[in-house]
């Protein structure tokens, strides 16, 4: 079996390496939301071969689940087991599949559940990707970290307090997840007095792509969207 | 102009768009230590055309002049101008460059140097890539972050203290510049009580490649190696 780090977005982005396991690939699988058709599978539209088997993963509906309830768990546990023995079927065959994986799989990716519960039942090939840091720093036009720079990557996902602890006390800056907690990280970057520094981007390298200053962006982003502050380090 | 991202260091993790610009590239720039390959220039043997012409850029030799010295920043911003009249040159005939860069350009590469030079003066294409870190974490076979783990990269090269005081308030490490900073750097994950969960990763995806736990770890590690502690954020 195979993950493979498809990068932020563009096709021609994946490394060779993805892309030959990506265009050879007879079974394809990636998780998607219900009724969506999954960031990872649009990544590589027109890329798979006539044949190709795709097998999405549909994420059960957890959004009545508060985060902290057992039962949020529980229901992701079981999707998990349930994805394993899909996958497992497959591999069992002798056929390989190849796992579809936005940026690096092995960078806060949902990849990263499967390649865990697959220790010791298949042997799993990663194959890293270009991160979407990478693809929002690099669109931005400006170097994200210089000399000694220290780089704070953090989820939007955290309480305010810590958000705003975490952004007064590093260089660089990036946090995931933005999308709903867009307000919270607002205030989080207010409250370090970085408001002046803070760059949005939202689908880095993909067709919709934007970068705005945070100053000037609106109050909606995406979940397909990363803050940035760029370090002022050491430069001769 | 371009500035393009090679990846780790397997030439198939070079992206598509990486390795076509690479392979018809009629002019390539690559920095270098005096009298050395070059590793970024190592990563695309055999890639170039026959009749590609290489522009090495030659490091000045400034083992002998402390880093805080003024004379170190002189000798390199003499040396950033010559590259860049170099470049220029090249550019003003109305051909175009490729400058390979190791990892990701963006992310503490000397290719910036050359980047925020050339603003204004010659137009000058980003392509990102697959960071030597990333090359870390896959071969070191554990993912790097889970859930709201934050992730704090960092420079070798900063004071003993202050490295241990970051590496002890934060979830996933990477550290990058660790060659003959390694003493340094092992006491002060030492003091930071952290040494169990350390790895050390030599070369990622390189021939030489070397993946051992800190505590194993050799008295000497290579320019390019990266430290890293793995997160362990919330996993369902
Ligand atoms: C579950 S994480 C997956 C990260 C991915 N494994 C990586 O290496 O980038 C999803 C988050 O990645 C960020 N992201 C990934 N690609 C992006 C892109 N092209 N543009 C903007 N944000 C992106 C967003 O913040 C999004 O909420
Ligand atoms: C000047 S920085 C350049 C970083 C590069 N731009 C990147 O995106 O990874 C050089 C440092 O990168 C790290 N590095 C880059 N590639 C590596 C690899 N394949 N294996 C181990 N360390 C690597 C080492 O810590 C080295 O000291």
């Amino acid at each position: 079996m195979h993950g493979v780090g498809l990068g932020p977005g563009a096709q021609d982005l994946l490394s060779v390496r993805a892309d030959k396991l990506v265009r050879g690939a007879r079974h394809v699988a990636y998780f998607r939301k219900e009724g969506r058709a999954g960031r990872a599978r649009r990544i590589v539209d027109g890329m798979l071969r006539a044949d190709a088997v795709e097998l999405p993963l549909e994420y059960p509906v957890t959004t009545e689940i508060p985060l902290g309830d057992p039962r949020y768990n529980m229901a992701l546990s079981a999707f998990y087991a349930d994805s394993i023995a899909r996958l497992r079927a497959v591999v069992e065959a002798g056929e390989d599949v190849v796992v579809l994986c936005e940026g690096d799989p092995f960078f806060y990716g949902s990849f990263m559940h499967l390649y865990t519960r697959l220790q010791g039942v298949a042997p799993v090939c990663v194959v890293p990707g270009i991160t979407g840091m990478s693809g929002a720093w690099t669109v931005s036009g400006t170097p994200i970290t210089w000399g000694d720079d220290m780089l704070t990557v953090l989820m939007a996902t955290l309480p305010e307090e810590e958000l705003a602890r975490r952004i007064r006390a590093t260089d660089a800056l990036v946090v995931m997840k933005v999308g709903r907690n867009l307000p919270k990280l607002c205030r989080a970057v207010a409250a370090a007095g970085r408001e002046d520094e803070a760059w949005l981007v939202e689908y880095a390298t993909m067709p919709e792509q934007k970068v705005t200053r945070l100053r000037d962006a609106d109050k909606a982003t995406p979940y397909f969207s990363i803050l940035l502050i760029h370090g002022q380090g050491r430069r001769p």
